[in-house]
């Protein structure tokens, strides 16, 4: 059966091809109230095809955006998966940046340009369609399978609490599958196992009640600039490890079967410090680039600002400064317990003669995923059957608050199948999604439910 | 004829504060090109008082606003003075802010409130009514007194230095006489004697090309913002000392005959203090507020910038941040010195991973004016005979550029008259002028002349 499914989403590609660039003329901009209706619009596209092709959804009312809620129903065995993703992008920035307008899908060299094309409405539809696939062929799908997909992501998943919770039992499964992480490089699929945490904070600091001349007052207050700078500086050795008290406590090493693992990727250090365009990589001392950036614990400055930000010179003391700074944490660190680590150095690090106030602007855990399981092993074969090739199983340096919670309320571990490009580009102008990318994930998608229905009957 | 001087200044005391007013009402804001016009009013104001009274006048044009140059011409003896003041002001700011329009002058409790009250049209015009009260009494000064006010103060005076190089031999004097400083608290005049030099620079740090995800990238690059904090922090140590090498080997030492007189000042630092709104006084451990604010050195962070600056949180890492840091220094720090020290220093301290450029927008050396000569105790004689109060001789932590520039091309020190209220709001909303200190102000210009000429006929 599984080969006649396979047919039919090669034989259906260039319709696939069209209903992507339906779906990504939706302007669907969680965050411009303006977009409101274009953002629902997104919930009913997803809704349509789902229930096209004879699966049970519904359109799932929030605070905010609407999710998408469906449900393939009992199957006779195997386990049963939940895909999620989100069919809202992100705003433009500045349209002059894109060669082809964001919301006009336009092909060059293969690839597909459009705002959402690889985050997340392109990896998306590739399991709606492998799911419609086997709905035409075989009039159902081999295992059970349901799909969660939200309206919210871009802008940090508000409601998306309150639905898992409310939604509990309907969503209850095995795994969690998502597709919104990249391939490894050009030619090979990934499989993330593992995300870091975020704790993102902002000190702000302020001196006297306005800004002061910098002659007339200098020397005799202490310049919240220089103590922000002071405090930023004091979280950081000249190796680079953060030197806040008991931050590396609870750090889960990389074992050696992992380090090995990750030396023996292809990884292009040169190649990816060009594209960064920095003069040298740099990091924790002791540890790879790869190592750093998937797992290991990093503090970094996000923005700085007070005082005289404009050409030229002006000479003040600045009345207030603000310092965004946040932490990227892995398992098994408490995001909680770093927080009030972090909170306590900054106010050891103050000088007198200031006020500093921290504020808390997001917290969220790391997580891995159990490797080894039926579910990753099932995704590495579905993906090598997919692409041709066996993918790579890899970390990421980002943050998908999504995946702890998951885990907390459905007890499930979630799988997480990249087949966009690294620098596809979500976020900026000109996104794209390859279009062989999209066909193979399509595939993948299909023969991953297959595959674990098979292994299940084993 | 001092005494029918002074009768004459009482007198005319109501009329000189419309005068006063008329002159307030010009809207010379010099960084305005749309006040160009305006500007120039100013010039034909002051031009016109002297003129008016019989003192020969000229108004010189540069490549920006015009100057006045003016004579009394050659006297039977003494030295000759120049006045040197300005008749440009601030931009008013956001209008709201004031409690009257900025040019409308508005007399509230005894205080004359609009911009350029203070700094410097209020000041300025004592020394040209002392002046028209000895054309009309005694039809002569006692010596010899020349002015040069100027339009381009506010902007940095960027003609000066033409203008002075230019007119030299017509602006010889023995002594500058200017009055652009405060009192040192609301019955005292003072006699400013030292302003602190400033260099002031620019860090400016890049790393990536553009903004990267701090998730996907953080802890395999340097950090610009991470890099400016700890550049910033390595200038100075946890007793204020600043830790540039070399920073303080030409620094002149205040002498104990000098913290002796700043000690017997009746300092209030906690009002001080409480009008600034700080929660405490601090700065380079062991020395007194007043000496770390008049001649110690100083660093301070004048603004800093870079990566997400809005509200809430961006998860970036900045391609680009920047710190405008400034120095004032004191006698005997070479700017160009001390300017090549801290570039050293900040190159030091920085990591690498970044790219780091300093740019320059200041430098200026520090001044002072010699005490015990003749000039300094007449105008000490002067301001007592003028107020009915002794003045106390302070130093200023802010910048002169022109003192070190008349010093040099003309071999004049200069004698620095405050009349106005050390919180007169200048460059801020709602600055202004007590209409006594400007009566009082007046007469003591006029004895000064007295005091001069009596002191070369001993």
């Amino acid at each position: 059966m599984i080969d006649k499914v396979i047919a039919h989403i090669d034989e259906h590609n260039k319709a696939n091809i069209e209903r992507l660039k339906e779906f990504l003329r939706i302007p669907s901009i969680s965050t411009d109230p303006a977009r409101k209706a274009d953002t629902r619009k997104g919930a009913e596209w997803v809704h349509k095809v789902l229930t096209g092709c004879g699966i049970k959804s519904e359109i799932i009312d929030t605070k905010g955006h609407p999710a998408v809620l469906a449900d393939t129903g009992p199957a006779d065995g195997g386990p049963t998966i939940l895909v999620y993703g989100h069919y809202d992008v992100q705003p433009t920035g500045d349209e002059k940046l894109w060669k082809s307008p964001p919301f006009e899908p336009t092909v060059r060299d293969g690839d597909l340009f459009a705002r959402g094309s690889a985050d997340d409405k392109g990896q998306v539809l590739t399991h709606l369609l492998a799911a419609e696939a086997w709905m035409k062929v075989a009039k159902k799908l081999p295992i059970r399978v349901k799909f969660l997909i939200e309206g919210e992501e871009e802008i940090g998943s508000p409601s998306l609490d309150e639905v898992i919770h409310k939604y509990k039992d309907r969503l209850a499964c095995d795994y969690v599958v998502l597709s919104d992480t990249p391939k490894f490089d050009k030619t090979t699929p990934a499989i993330t196992y593992g995300t870091k945490g975020l704790i993102y904070k902002e000190i702000v600091i302020t001196g006297p009640k306005q800004n002061l001349h910098s002659g007339s007052y200098g020397g005799t207050l202490t310049n919240p600039g220089n103590a922000l700078a002071m405090i930023i500086a004091s979280l950081r050795d000249k190796d680079n490890r953060v030197t806040i008290p008991g931050f590396y406590d609870d750090v889960r090493p990389i074992s050696d079967d992992e380090r090995k693992k990750m030396a023996a990727l292809k990884f292009d250090e040169k190649g990816y410090m060009n594209a960064m365009g920095c003069p040298s990589l740099e990091g924790e001392k002791g540890f790879s680039t790869l190592e750093r950036r998937w797992a290991r614990p990093t503090v970094d400055v996000n923005g700085l600002g007070g005082g005289f930000m404009g050409e030229g010179a002006s000479t003040v003391i600045p009345a207030r400064v603000f310092g965004k700074v946040s932490m990227r944490i892995v398992p098994d660190q408490d995001p909680a317990k770093i927080a009030k680590a972090f909170e306590k150095a900054v106010m050891a690090a103050a000088p007198p003669g200031v006020r500093v106030e921290i504020l808390d602007h997001s917290s969220c855990s790391a997580y891995v995923s159990p490797m080894g399981t039926p579910g990753m092993d099932a995704a590495g074969e579905a993906l090598k059957l997919g692409f041709g090739k066996a993918p790579v199983f890899i970390r990421e340096g980002g943050t998908l608050p999504i995946l702890p919670m998951f885990k907390k309320v459905l007890g499930a571990d979630s799988i997480m199948m990249g087949f966009c490009m690294p620098d596809c580009n979500a976020h900026g102008p000109n996104e794209y999604f390859g279009l062989d990318d999209f066909h193979k994930g399509t595939r993948a998608s299909a023969y991953f439910v297959d595959v674990l229905a098979r292994a299940a009957r084993r």
